[in-house]
């Protein structure tokens, strides 16, 4: 099969590789129709992030079951899916109180960006559709395997409350649907931090009621300001570096929570102000599986259109087109049709 | 008035400072009936934190006011009362959030272990007794201006829900409030880490269900193997050191909080760890002021008895012999008389 592998800093490439078979009677093989590139894909793309020379990339897709191992009960070939990154049994202690993402049969996708992809515990993992979905929506089904359950995550992890303000640092595709969570779990106000002006219009579409373009000290000021001097109820940190991580703190009010979901690089965390204003940290790697039921059904029932993230498509031949454009940030999100 | 001071590591002195005056007209003036000496105070003694040479120390306390501002409405010369260590204006956002101990109008008690004490923001501040307390009450009221109110928040904060299975790291006079937290928020299973023998009796007293004397790696693996495999619902940190927040983490079940509430010396976050497995932190410096109306009213009906923890009651003469014997771990916690 296609499949995207990545040889070292800035160096995709789209090759041949065995396509997977069933190695556990509990796996299946899904048959990509769309996958993605996301932002995590650009740490190893910046050489942030070791690499295996020669590694398969990509861990998020949709498409339709090609074969399913001798135990998987719930999955037959042609059934459409969305396949969470992380692949859960959905059924032991840690999966059972919700944090599927801990799953003691942990798995990941490893080949999101290819023709063909292996999911563990296909039965615990696995969410399909009522038949095939339109075409249409398959963007938005997509970006269920990760993007908008991790955006989702962070603002279930940060406390979003009806009535709520919440910020969100970072207008990535994570942030920006960090945004459409929020407003969807009846924050009042929704305040992006995002200097991009397609991504503020796509915040805007989300929910967002402000847009705080300033960064850092000047940003800080700007929430402190729009929020009488008290700070945020809720903050969603949703890009992992030690400023942006910094900034959530700042602007988070004594008492509340920063949900983070953007895997950390360089983070130290600010123990003292933690303690002495109260600010909790809650999230990480998002449970996946566990919204995914819940946010299907939002997406069908046209609640949410988390799709409008991709703003641009791509063949699969062009990939490494994909990844520069995320990169230089001429693309917010990449969707990829193998 | 007597009071004591602090001129560097293990120089505790009792002196004559002026008294305390009304200097702002939201202030009282307290006649201290009983103080303590703090975990915290410890720091400085043992030379880790900073002191200004000669500062009065000591933050707990129970008395009788002797004095009130003009502003002050709710309490007159001769009531008894609870001190929380931070005081606050119980208004503004912050307070009305709960988060008492971030209050735009903050402040300390700054001679706790003296004869008279001032509290900023008495009206906020303070919570009378009805009456005058019997002298057997005394104790465990006096635990209420901080060490049970932590404890209290450290449960609280770790999200100790009825049946869970909590587990406190820290066997001071802040950990065994945290057993006793966890149990009266209704955990199943409370485990105290503590090896010495006669804080094991107290923990027990209190509703710990397990004992775990083992620490670091040993101590770790005795609770996962507890919790079968899984780790604990919530886990209190009541130490404030790096090993100890290590500890806490590692025992964490995915998806839970570590609630701390020992200010941290050296810690260095698990930011990894946290993200990876979905760890929260919360917690900080208590609002005392927030809990004390519920802790009061569990300590009048005798639902608690947190006063146990004083295992040394010393005449304020004494105190740097009660520095010395919690230094020493001679005494868990020492109550001062002036």
């Amino acid at each position: 099969m296609r499949a995207t592998t990545i040889h070292g800093p800035r160096d995709i490439r789209l090759e041949e590789r065995p396509a997977p078979t069933i190695a556990e009677p509990t796996e299946a093989v899904v048959k990509v129709v769309a996958g993605c590139i996301c932002g995590s894909d650009l740490w190893p793309y910046r050489g942030e992030n070791q690499v295996d020379e020669g590694a398969t990339i990509g861990h998020e897709l949709v498409g339709v079951i090609e074969e399913v191992g001798d135990e998987v009960r719930d999955f037959r070939p042609g059934d459409f899916v969305i396949a969470p990154f992380v692949h859960c049994d959905n059924t032991c202690a840690h999966c059972r109180a919700g944090a599927t993402s801990a799953c003691k049969n942990q798995g990941f996708t490893a080949s999101g960006q290819a023709e063909y992809s292996t999911v563990h515990q296909a039965d615990g993992s696995l969410v399909k559709t009522d038949g095939m979905p339109d075409a249409a929506m398959i963007p938005s089904l997509l970006t269920l395997s990760d993007v908008m359950a991790t955006g989702w995550h962070a603002a279930v992890s940060a406390g979003v409350r009806p009535g709520s303000t919440a910020v969100v640092v970072g207008d990535g595709a994570v942030g920006l649907c960090g945004v459409l969570a929020a407003a969807q779990l009846g924050a009042e106000r929704v305040v992006a931090m995002s200097r991009h002006e397609p991504r503020q219009r796509i915040a805007t579409r989300f929910g967002a009621t402000d847009i705080v373009p300033e960064r850092d000290d000047e940003g800080e000021q700007r929430i402190l300001d729009l929020t009488d001097g008290v700070g945020a109820d809720a903050v969603l940190e949703c890009v992992g570096t030690n400023a942006s991580m910094h900034t959530a703190f700042k602007i988070a009010r004594p008492g509340s929570t920063v949900g983070f979901v953007g895997a950390p690089h360089g983070v130290e965390l600010p123990v003292g102000h933690m303690f002495g204003k109260n600010v909790g940290l809650a999230g990480g790697m998002a449970p996946v599986r566990t919204y995914l039921p819940d946010l299907l059904e939002r997406v069908v029932s046209g609640a949410i259109d988390p799709g409008v993230v991709f703003d641009l498509t791509l063949p699969l031949e062009q990939v490494a087109d994909g990844y520069r454009a995320m990169d230089e940030r001429r693309a917010i999100k990449v969707l990829l049709e193998p």
